[in-house]
């Protein structure tokens, strides 16, 4: 499905005149061609931010999220989503680690030390009560309030389990996928993921190396990134059963809910994966009241930003399904593993069955770039949100104009 | 919801060298802000034209949509919604525009001429074929061949129902309302629309005034905008009932299929209609699948193009859904006619229980314009899609960068 992708980022870069050297970093993940949309998009954003006071924007990041993205001229080129929610999700994002920066905190510890009513501030529940309540968000928050503390000390000392995708990309002959899953192994790794889709002979083959060469104790998750339509996932996922499927990501159209719901309950047990395309809270709300989804896969970049993915992990644990972030691309997991630990510390409190992606690439280019050893994620001490790359890497690949 | 729209249309304009002096125009609606954005998208889609052969493009429009939708580097920006998409719409309605110039022929006329062979060619059902095949739009288009050039006929002596949202903006006060209610009436519409949303209490009052001004035999639609969670759309329309309600309009999120399903099911048997801001034919079609709408509302430029738009009026046509154009804006009571017009004579065959929206505002501006009284829009005999601005328009009202 993405033959020939470019990586991009449309990237923002939020300085005030407080003269504390802090700056609020935030992108938009592209793959190549309609970089410069994107990023036009962010420039349309400017009046929102250039001359206003940093901290009243700061103390109400709730109120500045409902500000973006119930602007009603803007609002009109989605609503919720494509290139301006996007957009949006980037200034929101830039916002939060400048509000990071300044807490001197990792983004996750900054989220995870919030009462549960500063939190709930920061959702829009329009359009979500059919499934949840704001009464309901703080009912979740505060059950997990108790073991914060611990589970803190928990993440600090132990990591987050990281998945990798490095093995199993389209085009690598079967002896390089053999050396890769076994080098995952040996790298510590309990789950890697192989991309599907093409053909269905090739898949059974390589899923049958994969299997082969990390044994029965590691999960193997398949990706088949928007390749089918309904029918044919079921028939092709019919093939690839035998060999013990963690998940199947992106079977069909990544706004097909019912198609989703369709898929699951033709190829139950095999667990369904999706959501780094999804449009937004009201479809992943969609995707829980139909059953579309057993794993539920946020983006850092694809949403609008820190506070849609909190209403996110808000209604996963509402509907009890483990969020397994979607991560790659430039600096995703260097974003997205923020959120996952803030889900794990303070909503969900749990990392049961949850996973983040890891793909080791790019990573040379961030300020703080993610530490992964032993299979799991190590919790980022930096202050930020992750996303900020170093300046010798933005001096040197600006694309201008 | 929309306080303060600015009409404003990203607007596109193909030149050739065939020397024949014809251009084809196309445009993306928008309410202000974030034009540019549109514009930056659209200038992201040049090199899919630029150099091209423009009879290569135009003798395969089925396969010139799928460039354009499955260019997989742009697609990373939707897929298939959002500022992407919508750009896609107004290039591929601009190469419509210039194919139906060439050919001599309204839009409507040209579609409505084609083998039920070559629509099906201009659709793409991937996604689509748990609901729609191939197949089935076949026999759809078959079905309704016998009785084209009876339709044809009827259609340029009679015209296609219009009904106008003309006395019903909020913020008129209640002597307006009864006022342009009756002037509706006395100009021949079978049919008004109100707003609601904005106070209950003003809905009932404004609902009662209209029902009493109009008399029983004209029907009375009200649109929310997108203004409601589901509880609250049910609860507010159990208000309105009383006064024969011909459909609630977006009563909530337009991405909500199973919100719109639930309140389908809590208001019956008023019906529901939406689709103007939907995200495209994936959206329609589950909105069909669940029974979330009755009346299902096509825009002319919200979607990627004529094409999108006949595979959205062939599922409408399978399910038995009636289509109901929304329009309005600039420019969109020109298009979307043509869709409507190619529906009843080529697709659904019918005219029963279905209408256009009608506003009286910005025609002047076109080469085109509407031809709107007693009631019908009169249909458009002038060769091309409707799109085309005056150049005399386009210079005095163009926002310079």
């Amino acid at each position: 499905m993405n033959p020939d992708p470019d990586y991009s980022a449309a990237y923002l870069r939020v300085e005030t005149d407080a003269g504390d050297g802090l700056e609020g970093h935030g992108f938009v993940f592209t793959i190549g061609r309609g970089n410069d949309v994107q990023a036009a998009a962010i420039r349309a954003l400017t009046p929102h931010l250039v001359g206003r006071d940093v901290e009243g924007i700061l103390d109400d990041m709730g109120g500045f999220w409902r500000e973006l993205v119930w602007d009603s001229q803007l609002r009109w080129l989605g609503p919720e989503k494509g290139v301006m929610h996007m957009a949006i999700g980037a200034v929101v994002n830039a916002m939060w680690d400048l509000k990071a920066k300044r807490a001197g905190l990792p983004l996750w510890q900054l989220l995870a030390r919030m009462t549960p009513e500063e939190i709930v501030d920061l959702v829009d529940f329009r359009y979500l009560s059919d499934a949840l309540t704001r009464e309901d968000a703080l009912r979740i928050l505060r059950a997990a309030e108790p073991g914060r503390g611990e589970r803190e000390a928990r993440l600090l000392a132990g990591g987050y389990p990281a998945y990798t995708t490095t093995p199993g990309w389209l085009g690598y002959s079967d002896e390089k996928l053999v050396r890769l899953c076994r080098e995952a192994v040996a790298d510590g790794f309990g789950m890697i993921k192989l991309k599907v889709g093409g053909n269905v002979e090739d898949d059974v083959r390589r899923m049958r190396l994969a299997r082969e060469a990390v044994g029965s104790g590691i999960r193997i998750a398949v990706d088949a990134n928007q390749r089918w339509d309904v029918d044919e996932a079921i028939a092709w996922m019919g093939r690839l059963a035998e060999f013990d499927v963690a998940w199947i990501e992106e079977p069909t159209s990544p706004d097909d809910v019912l198609g989703h719901a369709a898929i699951a309950r033709g190829i139950a047990p095999i667990p369904v994966a999706t959501g780094e395309h999804s449009g937004g809270r009201v479809m992943f709300k969609q995707m829980l009241q139909a059953g579309s989804l057993s794993v539920l896969q946020i983006d850092a970049a694809r949403v609008a930003g820190v506070n849609e993915n909190i209403a996110i992990l808000l209604l996963a644990a509402k509907f009890g399904v483990p969020v397994c972030p979607h991560a790659g691309g430039v600096g995703l997991c260097e974003a997205v593993q923020h959120l996952a630990m803030f889900d794990f510390v303070a909503v969900s409190g749990s990392a049961e069955g949850r996973v983040i992606e890891y793909v080791d690439h790019l990573h040379e280019h961030f300020v703080t770039p993610t530490s992964v050893s032993d299979g799991v994620y190590h919790a980022p001490t930096t202050p930020g949100n992750g996303m900020e790359m170093l300046a010798s890497s933005r001096k040197e690949y600006t694309f201008h104009d």
